[in-house]
């Protein structure tokens, strides 16, 4: 072997090959084991740091707590969860566009009720429906359309519409915090379930865009489906027949029939949630249930109207509840790009 | 820098360490491209070609039926595609002790069918029952359990009774080519469902471990549950009302209810498959339709009625037959550890 200037820049090269291997590796590793924070949009407190010791708790092999993946079952509410509800839930705002238009073709309709308050803008009486009858009547709205015809629709409305207070397209009203929350459970091997009083096929349009989770993890209300038989093959039509209305114990029926295994983590906002809630926090292991209390009337709005059970009940057995004005840093991911 | 053996050593160890690094990559890397076959109980033939080829065409980035991960949900029949269904499907054999349990407290129950025919063994009047009708008796007959108590004695029966043919495990007559199948459409990113006429809740409690599918990708038929308040909580208590049977049309409305979007892959074999056939056939995009003919006495069971109008559609629209007898080159698992 010769000595001199190659060998010596062959073992140089060489050393500098594996220092570059190992370096990425350390980089990897260190990736790994990083402890960036999870939930940046979260403000430190006791949801936060309840949210994380359960999750850590729930993983961490030998744990007292640990759940095996195959049972890491996590339910959100939507409107009002996942994003703004307010004035109306979006599947309101979406409909209103349909009402009005059917009630322009049947000069009676326009007439009756919801119709008329929905035509004339009348916030008051529409506040003042029953709100299940108005969800009822505005997802009939859509019978005698097929599932794709009906989710174009919303898919349109939903890239041109903007939300009256913020301006901004709908899908920008999400809550920042509970984005990462979703990334994070993900990340941690949580199968997540939208459980919804809105129409399933209304969230399916925008659940795998907004949220990351896939439609057939949508469980929503429905109207009964009409299989008909066309030259070309089937269309499924939306009758006028309700199917299911998903809320209160219904949610719990429906997690049941859809899912099939308890939820460890429910997280919702309103009565309508308060059974599901319960459902988490009623298995023999562990389960987290937490409340979004809408608190914040500068950043979003100041509500406690429809959630008055579900507030009381959390206070009594000692579930979570997520005051908006104070464990959420940012509301919005537009705040995230502004100046504060 | 000393010349000499320390320094020889440190670049030989250099590049021992480089070598080995680069082999285990070059190993990697050719076990990400290895040839392996993924349906090793498939016979070579039509039927093989024809599903490698769909998985090959949807999976490839660039080919023209490229199908993104996303939209690629399979969804397979239980009884008679999946596992064993003659002389009759599990859940039937399962429930045939319940129907004797009933009958032995009312004996008045005793006398009418299908209870007679059960305990008098009588197979031929099972056999020209109904089949809608059995099944809707036998699921009814659990009315007023929890759905954990009637998974808990579902279990307690698998584990317990054996086939009267082959004297084996329930568990153990599953068909070894569908899930060598099941393997492979997971390994290419598919989403899988069970799409199945028998119950939800029945299947649910062996999904995961036989067949890798989780209890969320089983849809099936059910009964309407019913939430009852208890000091403790809640508990979901199945009624006597069907919720749902899960056959012919019915299972392409639960598919768009449960899973919410086309299949591009059913595998079935009977006429109640057949419209979740013609579903996955009939979408813009590429769609493979199979239906499993068992043609096999000797090995298994040789028979066609109830899938006489499947086999007809499926030869007209040219969707794939697979035959028992010429594409599974082995038909249980049990198969592969004996001598042949």
């Amino acid at each position: 072997m010769k000595t001199g200037v190659p060998r010596r820049w062959f073992a140089l090269t060489l050393l500098a090959l594996l220092l570059t291997s190992l370096l990425f590796s350390a980089t990897a590793l260190l990736a790994m084991v990083s402890c960036k924070d999870p939930l940046p949009s979260w403000n430190a407190g006791e949801a936060k740091d309840r949210i994380l010791a359960f999750v850590r708790n729930v993983t961490q092999p030998g744990s007292p707590a640990f759940v095996p993946v195959q049972e890491r079952i996590a339910v959100f509410d939507n409107d009002g969860t996942l994003c703004l509800e307010k004035p109306v839930p979006f599947q309101f705002a979406f409909s209103f566009e349909r009402i009005r238009a059917l009630a322009e073709i049947d000069t009676e309709l326009a007439e009756q009720q919801p119709y008329k308050a929905v035509i004339d803008g009348d916030e008051v009486t529409l506040h003042n429906l029953d709100p299940a009858e108005l969800e009822q009547t505005l997802m009939i709205s859509f019978a005698g359309t097929t599932i794709e015809s009906f989710q174009e629709a919303v898919n349109y409305w939903m890239g041109r519409a903007r939300h009256p207070r913020y301006q901004r397209f709908y899908t920008e009203l999400v809550y920042q915090p509970m984005m990462e929350l979703l990334d994070y459970l993900r990340t941690n091997d949580f199968r997540i379930f939208v459980v919804s009083g809105s129409g399933a096929d209304f969230i399916r349009v925008f659940s795998g865009t907004l949220y990351g989770i896939p439609v057939e993890r949508v469980v929503g209300s429905s109207l009964v489906y009409e299989l008909e038989k066309t030259a070309g093959g089937q269309r499924i039509i939306k009758t006028d027949k309700l199917n299911s209305y998903n809320v209160d114990g219904e949610k719990v029926l429906n997690i049941a029939l859809h899912i099939g295994r308890r939820p460890i983590l429910a997280f919702g906002n309103s009565d309508g949630d308060l059974a599901m809630l319960e459902y988490a926090d009623n298995g023999k292991g562990p389960g987290l249930s937490l409340l979004l209390h809408h608190d914040d009337e500068t950043r979003e709005y100041l509500y406690a109207q429809g959630a008055e059970k579900a507030i009381e009940t959390a206070r009594s057995r000692g579930w979570q509840i997520v005051g908006m004005a104070r464990d959420f840093k940012y509301v919005f991911p537009f705040e995230l790009s502004q100046p504060r």
